[in-house]
């Protein structure tokens, strides 16, 4: 009998049990990964290539020696059609190599509010041509003229400002394009203003200038293209955090660049910058512009993708007490960061609030303009961590439960993310059974959507109880006790060949993570002194509330129990507050306003937590 | 007979031609030019080693392909008698290989002044620990304390302002250094803070930190380390302008980066930072500091060497009418300019005031003191350009004059820059004559106050009319007419073997350039509606400033003619402004105050020009 080796397939988070030696492209496919392979197998195509990142498989084959290049192969790239698996292992599919795109959640509100202080504000002007008794250097020229003409041509849609007179910068690298520009426009030239006063770039007159708007998740990166005069998005795009491959979640990461202290940090923010430049290079090549005209940025993420990002220590960051080394917002040039936009950009990183509550969520609450409710709201991004804000009477408290990586497929034993093949809708219509799978696919394995709703439908049928057991009989309920499991779709109609099924441990983990959610939304009610019936609204944003099924989260008890109108799933809205401060300074005023005045809740310190908790594992509403 | 070839050897000045086929270490020893050459011209010790800048000599020797690189090879490095001369070539003797050390003026006032408001200021604070109940970021922390306990340490040597609260940001290098620093110092640190704005660094507390001012001449470079709480320097050095490989005078180094277009401006400014960080490393080692204890930087130079500095496009400054692209004020980290010095710190360039009035003058200016002046003052920074201002009732001119290389040598048959065996100082006294050499070593060549020297000398012994020409007899004048000319050092006394002398082209060379001289100061003094001797002072800056003697001076008519106890040579302002720029935000107002309101004169367009500068030319005072 051959060894059985573990493997561990990035991004799709997809994982497999085979025999030692089989074909890794063969592995791929029994795993319903679908990879292009355009030459079948034959090694010619080079379309199937694969980046192992941990473990060993079979040395170079011939034709990979000829296929790839000498720094591809030093980067571990492989053609998965040539590789046999030696070991456990961990292989990254290239984004070329996958035949069905991701789902990325780029959706959210779009920009449709006015503002009154422009982040960058353009004018066009037209300076004195320098003569032999005119020798003003030429930027004193465009501050001659911006003071005696304030010929102001944007960005405000509500009112206007005019050029603070003699209190302008210039960004080093801005003012390099400024003598070849203004002779070869007849002296005339687009300056772009920054926070009223520093110049970040010298463009041709009329150019149309942009902004780019990236919320990094743990998983996921969804980036927009805004344009500033309108504050319309012009173009978007998402892509898998590449990050993934070096661990699935934020523990592992910390852990990964603790292991590696020489480079880690390095390593990880570099692959990060090169999918957001590619992400760029896509933008602009949909909007059809330059990246010179990117004049400014704002990066939203969590803790610690922020911190990753700007290249800050994660270190103290991944053990207790978890803290933050940056809270308030920062603005770094984009070249700093090797960021391919224009050479004079900044890029603003908004406020974190704590360790776990990082600037995604400050972005989402800006999002969802939040900050001056009077209502009594309650706001909850749910993913691998959760975090929940409440506004109540003119007061915010905030919180971060560790739902853990269920959401994402992950500890769930036919588990995987939202990727074609993943069921997502489950209904049991008394012995049928319907079941949706993401692109129409063959059914690969279940991604969190799918799993709560197969158990809030199995708890709505009897076939569950609400500590966790199975009950009652279903044809597709199978076994007793611990071994009982629910088929979402037999082998005979999967994609792998293999049963699909959600088992009674599965049940368990979606049971510790829901119950995360909620007795975190319970603490924060206790704290405020109200009760779920109190809340005027409940506000579900993020990749994954995006694509839950409101009912079944709430049949299951994920959710604080309110009437079903006050619910309300508003998508990325950490995107839609990273496109409001890109083009608003009062909206950056917003966020740091809240990280100022939120108050940070600690669960584990709250007195009744753990009785919250108990209560909140029971699958029930 | 072999063709003769014109040797052109860098950085000292020194030309001589040579036959074809002349051994390198030869021609520079014929030359006067002492490189270390251990082993004597056997090849083995490779101290003897030169970059060949242009031109062609022999290929590589078999010993050569043995002792040097292949990196060194690729950059042109030789060793000197290792290779034979084929052509006109320029070749730049490696700091290492020189015997004796240049010159270098780096000195001037001291920093005895008093200042109200630090550029920069440090806090030593100590912050509450992170707990479970105290999940703040480390940045709020910092905040906090600082706004809660303004426990200022330094520096303002008067008076004393506090930490603006509220207001501070974060340089993104800076912050990297917060987390681990905490924890290490039991959650103590000293913050430094720019500008009464901006943390540039986090440092262990109590150490001290230094700020960084250079002069970078067109040929030398001056850096000095300053203590930022006295405001004393600690150490001093210099160093010659490595871009005099790639161009004598601004003009051609303009010509070499507008020929270069790809790369020019690059390679200029990476051989200056290079320069810059050996300084840097010299500095700190003598100061006994690491490089992360300097803080901030002053940078001045010309015009020219502010933008190659810089990195911006100098291709309008080379042609009519001369234009600088920047005239404010230019902050730059200087990380982005590979600046080896704090991660967090900036560079400041002080204003320029026109293409051929820079940062320099400005900083001389400022050095000088001269700002608030009520008395009638001519400052003169003589060079290769001469830049003069007047003071005159609260109004404040400045013009340029293109005085040319002449002074430091060039274009004089026997000319050198100020190095060892340049005769400095010459006296007649009846048929003897008494010259002195720097280091006293065997004449060589003569540098600029030599000849200035030799002229005035002459002129009062009778020997030079008023327009030039030589007349009567002495011992050391030989042949009449324009192939006239003046022995220093005969052959057989002088380090090369030949004549050392001064002749009827060269005292019109030192005419053309002490005409421009005096021109400007009368076009100022008319511009003003003053005399001479309405002049209560004159202030002779520069490094020629420095060394020249003021009565040859004053005799061959450079210098307005006033009471001689008027005069004033001050050494490097320049060096001594930017030294207070570094320490005092003050003082940069008062520089940036002096580029707003001076008013430029353009010699050319004023219309007695002509007249006054015929009759400067005349060697009369």
């Amino acid at each position: 009998m051959p060894n059985t080796y573990h493997l561990d397939l990035q991004p799709i988070g997809k994982r497999i049990n085979v025999p030692e030696g089989t074909n890794l492209l063969d592995a791929c496919q029994q795993a319903g990964v679908e990879l292009v392979a355009v030459c079948g197998g034959a090694g010619v195509c080079g379309t199937c290539r694969v980046r192992l990142l941990k473990g060993k498989l079979t040395d170079h084959s011939l034709t990979e020696l000829d296929e790839l290049t000498n720094a591809e192969r030093t980067k571990g790239i492989r053609q998965a059609c040539q590789a046999e698996v030696l070991s456990d292992a961990t292989i990254e599919i290239l984004p070329e190599s996958l035949s069905a795109p991701q789902r990325l959640s780029i959706e959210g509100r779009e920009n449709d509010f006015e503002w009154e202080r422009s982040v960058i504000e353009t004018y066009d002007i037209k300076v004195e041509p320098a003569t032999l008794t005119d020798l003003r250097p030429d930027t004193t020229r465009i501050l001659d003229t911006l003071t005696a003409q304030p010929t102001k041509v944007g960005f405000a849609n509500v009112g206007a400002t005019s050029v603070a007179d003699g209190n302008l910068v210039f960004d080093s690298e801005a003012v390099k394009f400024l003598a070849p520009l203004l002779r070869s426009n007849d002296w005339s030239a687009r300056v772009v203003i920054r926070n009223e006063n520093e110049v970040v770039a010298f463009l041709p007159p009329e150019t149309p200038v942009f902004g780019l708007a990236v919320d990094i998740g743990t998983t996921k990166v969804a980036a927009y293209l805004v344009d500033l005069d309108s504050g319309e998005t012009v173009a978007k795009s998402g892509a898998m955090n590449p990050q993934i491959a070096y661990g699935e979640d934020i523990i592992s990461r910390i852990r990964y660049i603790n292991d590696h202290p020489e480079d880690g940090l390095k390593t990880l923010q570099a692959r990060l910058i090169e999918t957001l430049n590619n992400l760029i290079d896509e933008l602009s090549k949909e909007a059809k512009i330059k990246r010179e005209q990117i004049v400014e940025a704002v990066i939203v993420g969590n803790t610690a993708m922020h911190h990753i990002f700007a290249g800050l220590p994660v270190k103290q960051l991944g053990e207790a007490p978890y803290i933050a080394t940056v809270g308030e917002a920062l603005s770094i040039k984009a070249r700093d960061l090797g960021l391919k936009i224009a050479d004079g950009a900044t890029v603003y990183l908004p406020p974190n609030i704590a360790g776990f509550v990082g600037a995604d969520h400050v972005s989402m609450l800006v999002g969802a303009g939040l900050d001056d409710t009077e209502e009594t709201v309650m706001a909850l991004d749910i993913g691998t961590n959760t975090e929940i804000s409440l506004y109540h009477k003119g007061r915010h408290w905030a919180t971060s439960c560790p739902s853990g990586p269920a959401f994402e497929g992950a500890h769930i034993e036919d588990g995987m993310r939202a990727a074609p093949g993943a069921v997502e809708r489950v209904r049991i219509e008394g012995d049928e059974l319907k079941v949706h799978t993401i692109g129409n696919a063959d059914a690969v394995g279940i991604c969190g959507s799918g799993i709560l709703d197969a158990i809030a439908e199995c708890l709505k049928a009897g076939l569950l109880l609400p500590r966790g057991a199975f009950a009652g009989t279903h044809p597709r309920l199978r076994g007793s006790g611990s071994a009982a499991e629910f088929v979402l779709a037999p082998a005979s109609r999967s994609g792998t060949g293999r049963d699909v099924r959600v088992t009674r441990k599965d049940v368990n983990e979606i049971q510790l993570a829901k119950g995360a959610v909620r007795a975190g939304a319970e603490v924060l009610l206790e704290k405020a002194g109200i009760q779920a019936a109190d809340l005027d609204q409940v506000i579900i944003a993020g990749a994954f509330g995006t694509y839950l099924d409101l009912d079944s989260a709430i049949a299951i008890g994920m959710l604080p129990r309110t009437e079903r109108t006050r619910y309300q799933q508003i998508g990325n809205a950490a995107g839609t507050g990273a496109r409001r401060m890109l083009v608003s300074l009062d909206q950056r005023e917003i966020a740091e306003s809240i990280a100022r005045h939120v108050e940070f809740v600690e669960l584990a310190k709250h007195p009744s937590f753990t009785k919250i908790y108990s209560q909140a594992l029971l699958l029930q509403s």
